[in-house]
């Protein structure tokens, strides 16, 4: 990697704390404009400082407004906050057409919250590992916690959340037989259950509910949690978002686990975990970078096509021949 | 590729109409088991007769009971079925701990329904290449009609849909609201719509709500939709699927779409885009095989982190010399 006087010029306003090269960071990696890695690669001796917080959870259950809550607690502790919101489930344009709600590009709450909206992106796979991109930006750049919000609870969501070191997901009354709808998976990875809007009918029901799941996860072996040896029971939290009932019981135990997790290794563990599966997915999209733009792939795969239609070949056929091709012309 | 002599003798069986064969082939794909892409390319030119519907929405909306009666409709009228019931929201093991409705693996119903559940795999991504080339496999076999269920309106459900020639979304007047909150994705790439359990109050709300939200995305440019140029109005259909009523309706429906699809030759021009995906996956697929596999990138991985760890090196510089050494060492 060669110096760009560009990049050294942005990396030394980014280490003086200016905001306008922090969102400047950010969006050249969220876009993958040249030099984003090369960036990221500067950063990383910096990364690991932050304490990041996924919350996922199905719409309307208050997220936004829990991370609200948490935001104003951590600022008045005097922590600096970063927010990111990521919607991976919308992924056409069309999205804001059906009132999907439109959040401001960068807001500045005020100097120590900083609040950044990622646009959907390509591939799911993208999107997770762009997020976690941008949270080692906002690590290095010396937020001391950064909030993760996720909408929805599929998949894509969990990849996300996988890039935090404590996971929260948040739960309604209403959700109540949604326990039992909610996919298997995402029960079982948060770390903090929240039953938010807890003044309402149901909230009892609904606390019990999870304690059986978790009291039948702590007997289930080999699920992720057992993995990583961190020896925490995950607390149900009751909260009253809109009125901030609740929010600094929370905000403890958020510390209270981070706490755990560095004292049993569990926090070291898990880093690591995801340090390897973020090297994999680099080298994945290098990979990528290099058979479909340095080696021609793009060209190669439009002619082979007519020769799949004719039914000259079969697309694994082409495949190969573009793979074969690409690792001849290995002068990326 | 060479000529391997199992595959000779399976590919014989699969040609003959052997459900065993078919069963086992289907596996070795799901699995990825060494030949399966060889399998793939034989299979390739018989690829194409049956007409793939994806059948997608909410948990609870009756999906599967919608799916019995249109595989027994079929059946009624001399066509072939397969089912493939895809759940890709479930990671973990533990799945099946809280009530994951179980399936049995292949249920012939009788000779002319294959039935199939796709286990739940790894990556998102990979959920909807190998659900594509399970579809080949059941297309190349000679069904008549594949039935693609997926539970759920996430990105990775989407992703499979994306497999299908005809969409359709399952709401039930409970899901009401469910139109604001469903992601405008989901909603927009249905070419059917089903309100399901139509007996219900709110039916005429829910349908009143989905020709609302027709008529803005009739207007809105850009829409995937739009792109195929097939100038269908996408209908919504009433259901009682447990008591069999509409199904008949929505059976005609689907032959509509696919007769409109071919005779505007949207059918074709989707799934040329289908194959050109499926062929770049499959290079990456390629790719990542070369690089973690054959030319030792899981071993440089392992070794890199350490230096990583010991701040010698950024992920970021660890990547470009594991695709350095996977392109220098090009004998796949």
């Amino acid at each position: 990697m060669g110096s760009d006087p560009n990049i050294d010029k942005l990396m030394a306003e980014f280490r003086e704390g200016g905001v306008r090269a922090l969102a400047k960071t950010i969006s050249m990696v969220e876009n993958g404009q040249a030099g984003f890695e090369e960036i990221l690669s500067l950063l990383h001796p910096a990364v690991g400082s932050a304490h990041r917080i996924g919350i996922t959870g199905p719409p309307g259950v208050g997220k936004s407004t829990l991370v609200q809550g948490l935001a104003r607690h951590y600022r008045e502790s005097d922590n600096t906050v970063a927010v990111v919101a990521v919607d991976p489930t919308s992924p056409f344009t069309g999205g804001a057409l059906l009132g999907d709600r439109i959040r401001m590009e960068s807001i500045a709450l005020d100097d120590g919250v900083f609040m950044r909206s990622m646009a959907t992106r390509g591939a799911s796979g993208g999107l997770a590992i762009t997020t976690r991109e941008v949270c080692d930006v906002l690590d290095a750049f010396g937020f001391d916690r950064i909030l993760i919000e996720t909408v929805g609870t599929g998949q894509s969501e969990l990849a996300i959340t996988g890039t935090a070191d404590t996971t929260v997901l948040v739960l309604v009354p209403e959700s109540g037989d949604g326990v039992q709808v909610l996919k298997a998976g995402v029960m079982e990875i948060a770390d903090v259950y929240v039953v938010n809007k807890s003044d309402r009918p149901g909230a009892d029901h609904l606390m019990r509910e999870i304690q059986d799941m978790l009291a039948i996860r702590a007997e289930a072996p080999g699920l992720p949690h057992q993995a990583t040896g961190d020896n925490w029971n995950p607390p149900v939290i009751r909260t009253v978002a809109i009125e901030g009932e609740g929010v600094g019981e929370l905000a403890d135990t958020l510390e209270q686990h981070a706490t755990a997790m560095r004292t049993s290794g569990a926090l070291d563990r898990r880093r690591s975990e995801r340090l390897r599966k973020h090297t994999r997915e680099v080298v994945n999209r290098f990979l990528e970078r290099h058979i479909w733009q340095v080696s021609n792939g793009q060209q190669r795969l439009e002619d082979g096509l007519t020769r799949v239609s004719s039914g000259e070949m079969s697309p694994y056929q082409l495949a190969e021949e573009i793979v074969d091709a690409a690792l001849r012309a290995r002068g990326s």
